[in-house]
């Protein structure tokens, strides 16, 4: 079973459902960034390629992360389903339909590249790479009890189907069992850095939900959200990788600083498809932050660049009163982006952190798993063509 | 500021709102258990005790370990106060609305009283008792959201206030904080014990969810739920003071035996008392399982001693079908428990369990925290008078 990555597709959030992993990055690629980020392109759909050449790179050298890390991840994926397992039936079930139903398992795949390329790897890695994923699992049930999402990798979210206290017990069960795992490691270090990550993440969620239809969020506070509620779990799943490996210091340091400016990266790119992509393609509502009054960077690119006080008004009203939208509210927000650019200086953003991630692996050792890493920051952005 | 403890008072989950936990238990003392027991006097308030002299052993027991404590208590409190701070202001005073306003501390001292009985005390100790706190309080926070719950400890619950969102969030953030307390003790085993307890606890609330409105559950799945949710974090709290304090093997497991008794004993009183408290005196609505449809030992006691097929189906309808109550259900029931001795079978279930608990302290050190901790299963069940 593929997964099959579209133009626009909106993998944060709203990876197609799929197999394994390893199939997940062999369906056919998106597009070159420059096609979304260029105007009239944005719901442009796959094809119209022009950076041909990078995108084939970038597909090649994914895949082969993907081959290199196949055995790890069939073993996470055999240690994921033992774990969320429970006599309770309505456990393994709504975890089984948001876990085995597919994702990518990017959290995962880092902590397994970054030990690996360290020369690590073995049976505590592979725990720590199930655990983040847990982590994660646990978050997106409480993501889509909080946004009330309809659409999660293309399929109702867990919520809509069994309910909103099921998804709220079960993430729960899920984030306790990421701590089991880690326990197991024994590894106080590792812990401390997950437990860590985890306040951080559900303080960033706290953050975004007390800057909601709030249109004055500023660039200054939607870092910080992002920061804390997306960077920090792929800042902590590389780390996490690094300790596995014996690593302590300045690589211990590099990697967390790796995995943070590729989370970063990745919530800029899931930022600008909400604006960017179809509903036809995507997993999720295209608008879904709109709706919600989401105040994400396109928002406020396009807020701050905006030439009238009615248009600041529209962005006044559209964020702190959602109710208030009709059906003209979107394609409007989405063509004041384009005449500000508001969705190509989200994703310049993005591919400045991706550079920045880049940067940080010239001093690891220089193999097929570094490489592969860089390859995933190449991934990262172009997903979003 | 003191917390009164009044009879058919309901602290499991609605203490009295009130200040530091030495108040808490100086209170004016609950009347004998059998008062609460036996039929007409299920809803008859303070007063008319008969068994004096036990209750008032009890309290002046109580008493004293609260002065025991009073200083590990306030250490206790400051480091919950710092550790739930953030700068996402929404955090503290979520948080603080539902901890700082008092409740009893029962698991933080289970964990204090067991570990000093041990001749342990100190800083870890000291954070494992407020990380259980946190697990407690964090699980409160998400079930409120689950029952739709209205009241707690006498005031609007925090979901009332501020929404099931920033709820259900700041439980989460609780629950980290939690593991970032016993990551800072250094202790794998205590990690071990309290992760697990966790997924138990979650496992229990998903075991109790799929048990709504099933009017045929069962005693044995019911003591299973119970000794997920509730009994769980009562084993761990006590078990987490034997291990911050050096023991291990027997000692260890007989403190995890006692917090599990005394865990069973007090939700079993609490399940009674909310079919025998009166809304003027509890600080939730008398009936809130009977309305959610929950499936509690004083319903199937009826159930299973129904004499007639028109009182089966009562049962059925009202537990599986809650919305078709009307007003006289909740006294009929009442009333067929006091016919069925249903709450009073209840109560000796409970009595039965505190016996075992304080059994599990003969070969725990003869001191005066020993004493003070079998007089705390005495406090349990006269609670409920």
């Amino acid at each position: 079973m593929t997964q099959t990555v579209t133009a626009n597709s909106n993998p944060a959030r709203a990876a197609a459902p799929g197999g394994p992993v390893t199939g997940a990055m062999t369906g056919p690629m998106p597009g070159p960034l420059n096609g979304a980020a260029s105007g009239p392109s944005m719901a442009e759909g796959p094809g119209g390629a022009s950076d041909g050449a990078a995108v084939q790179a970038a597909r090649e050298a994914v895949e082969r992360l993907a081959s290199l890390l196949a055995e790890d991840l069939s073993a996470v994926d055999r240690l994921i389903h033992e774990r969320m397992d429970s006599t309770v039936g309505l456990i393994p079930n709504l975890a089984g339909y948001l876990i085995a139903a597919g994702g990518k398992r990017l959290r995962p795949m880092l902590t397994l590249a970054v030990a690996r390329m360290f020369g690590g790897g073995g049976e505590n890695a592979l725990k720590l790479a199930a655990a983040v994923e847990f982590i994660h699992s646990a978050t997106l049930l409480h993501d889509d009890v909080v946004d009330r999402s309809g659409l999660r990798r293309g399929r109702r979210t867990a919520n809509h189907v069994w309910g909103d206290k099921a998804s709220i017990l079960v993430g729960d069960f899920l984030f306790a069992r990421s701590f089991n795992l880690m326990v197991e490691t024994g590894s106080v270090s590792v812990l401390d850095v997950l437990a860590k990550a985890s306040s951080v993440i559900a303080e960033g969620e706290v953050m975004q939900l007390a800057a909601a239809n709030d249109a004055s969020v500023t660039r200054e506070r939607y870092m910080s959200i992002i920061g804390a509620k997306t960077a920090a779990l792929f800042a902590a799943s590389a780390r996490a990788g690094a300790l596995a490996a014996g690593q302590a210091g300045a690589a211990e340091r590099a990697m967390e600083g790796y995995g943070r400016d590729l989370g970063l990266a990745f919530q800029l790119v899931d930022d600008a498809l909400d604006y960017g992509g179809r509903t036809a393609t995507l997993g999720k509502n295209v608008g879904d932050d709109f709706r919600e009054g989401k105040v994400t960077l396109p928002v406020i690119h396009a807020r701050e660049a905006a030439g009238t006080p009615e248009e600041q008004a529209f962005w006044q009203r559209v964020m702190s009163d959602p109710s208030s939208q009709t059906e003209g509210d979107l394609p409007r927000a989405q063509a004041l982006m384009m005449r500000t650019r508001a969705i190509e200086a989200t994703l310049a953003a993005a591919r400045d952190h991706c550079e920045a991630a880049r940067s940080r692996l010239v001093h690891a050792p220089d193999n097929a798993w570094r490489h592969a890493l860089a390859a995933l920051v190449d991934f990262v952005v172009l997903r979003a063509a």
